[in-house]
């Protein structure tokens, strides 16, 4: 069950990398000029007209199409859930699994609400799923059965972080003939405890102003999660220029193949709307891989997790929302999904001054 | 065609101040139940969390009903255009309520994405808008042919202004059968400059930190608003206790049709979202005249008229969104809409931990 090599793998992140071009400016700029003239004052509608742009520039369309909406949870374990990170035991993200694949979680809700349809994906779960995987109910890409633990060494090898990114963008390119428009999430149990070690490394910045209260910790446990986190980062010793060796040392499964999936919808000119906090170590990581797929993220939301602000820095992207949102799973790309059917229903549907017989300035 | 007097005017706003009760405390509590129990950590969705309480809490039901969607343009002209506050000209108004009728608007397309039906209404445009009135497009509640220019005198009668507020207590009235959530919107060429007033009238600050740029003022344009505002302030002197005076004075028909927009929803128990600047004036408005107005108001979105916070601050309510948007028309309130039914999605469709058989904390 679990994951097989696969023959092309000598340089399949490379061939994906040299797939992956800037926005189009031409049809940027033949977007702008379509909203400079409807019938509103100029950019009245703001970061939704940037958005709009965004989404012509990666599709190369001035109908950008967003209707068909994924959103592909990635499930893994985490070993450092042994030095009790978490206030929820491991199981948690087996049970979550069949909570989504049965509807009921809140990333159902929302998607729904979205018209997006719930992807699960196992990358890295400890538990056997095999059932949901013989029923075809989840993608199957497990990796290992969680990582192990970052406080006491690597989180993975190397070999087992480049086929985390690579599951991702298989994912990517499996959905890809169906999906407009890509969302990320994860399932993962002590997974804020990587994804802020990850943010750390690639911000440079301390670990303490990087690290939140995860699903609820109190000022004891906080501290505890700081030490750890920082343990993890004496003991591995990532190397802050090699995304990839960050990844390894202190990252997740699903955190990886987060990362493969933006980077396969880079690679497919098709936006990818990141999640939280997790979703955004991902995205880090990403960016580090390969600079160009910033051109097609858009960050969802500024979480409650503290760091979450300086992960958005170090993208050099504004998230379009702030709702004091910790849950994950995808839920803030739901969210943030009716904002790109609104963005392109501006762009498609309103009149211009001159069509619609309104005095301009 | 200008709007006639109704028998019952004696004290139809009395009568429906009386109707407005608080949110219901004990359905709040038992929503709040439910979210706590729900498969995530405690209150992972916020924002959209506390939403939901509200919907419950304003409609009474664990379920709350948000499907029909009506957004109310309220239009009016202002005489205070002759000191060249915008860089429209007035006829724009009119032009605008057509491009509504047609379609072809911002609020057209936000709506259009959101589920929510667009109604205009006339409350006091300066041009005849007969034909529309005649074929039933829009609701004719013609109070006035625009308002005085409120740097030479009172911008209305306080009759007038009674009635403004009266016209949106109908309407609200006459769609509540077929409406569970209503958003407010305006059209009005000119309509920041009394909005400003009636912010700065009620909060008690200074013109100038209240004052934006509007449709787009340089800074000469900048300063001669302020000092046109601020001049109507003193001519005036409106009474920053009597809020009818206040837009009786310094306000516009439309901002009065809002603030009566607002009043009907709360007496009618049903959610009324307020979109931008000259929502907000209005919705400052109706909280003055019935201070539990307030439990029924879901602010959208802050906007970039620099504004408005205070004027949040003052209602003590916080927006959904901040999207850099500044164009009024509804276009704030319908893209919030679909944060509605995100919220109440939480509240109905999640599994709670018992139900999901998810290990809790």
């Amino acid at each position: 069950m679990h994951y097989k090599e696969r023959k092309e793998s000598v340089d399949y992140l490379g061939e994906t990398f040299r797939r992956i071009f800037p926005q189009d400016n031409a049809v940027r700029e033949q977007a702008r000029a379509r909203l400079e003239s409807l019938t509103m004052p100029h950019w009245a509608l703001g970061d939704l007209m940037d958005l709009a742009l965004d989404l012509a520039g990666m599709t190369r369309s001035l109908k950008p199409p967003v209707a068909r909406k994924k959103i592909v949870v990635m499930v893994g374990d985490h070993g450092v859930t042994a030095e009790g990170v978490s206030k929820y035991p491991a199981e948690v993200t087996a049970q979550m699994v069949h909570n989504f694949v049965n509807g009921g979680a809140g990333i159902n809700a929302l998607a729904r609400q979205a018209g997006a349809e719930v992807v699960v994906a196992d990358i890295g779960t400890a538990a056997d799923l095999g059932e949901l995987v013989r029923t075809g109910r989840i993608i199957a890409k497990k990796i290992g059965s969680g990582t192990a633990n970052m406080a006491k060494g690597p989180a993975m090898t190397r070999t087992h972080a480049v086929l985390a990114v690579e599951a991702g963008i298989e994912i990517a390119e499996q959905l890809a003939p169906t999906t407009d428009v890509f969302g990320t999430g994860d399932m993962g149990i002590g997974n804020t405890t990587p994804s802020t070690a990850i943010a750390a490394v690639l911000t440079g910045l301390k670990v303490e102003a990087l690290t939140g209260r995860g699903t609820g910790l109190d000022d004891v446990q906080f501290r505890h999660k700081v030490k750890v986190i920082e343990q993890a980062i004496e003991t591995n010793g990532p190397d802050p220029h090699d995304p990839m060796d960050v990844l390894a040392k202190v990252g997740g499964f699903e955190i990886g193949a987060i990362a493969g999936l933006i980077i396969g919808a880079a690679a497919q000119r098709k936006p990818v709307v990141v999640d939280g906090f997790i979703s955004t170590a991902g995205a880090l990581i990403a960016y580090g891989l390969e600079p160009f797929v910033r051109d097609y993220i858009i960050c969802s939301h500024r979480s409650v997790e503290q760091g979450h602000r300086f992960m958005h820095d170090r993208l050099r992207l504004k998230p379009l929302l702030d709702l004091n949102l910790r849950l994950g799973e995808g839920t803030g790309a739901a969210l943030a999904m009716n904002l790109l059917d609104a963005a392109v229903a501006i762009l498609t549907e309103v009149a211009t001054f001159a069509e619609a017989g309104v005095t301009g300035e």
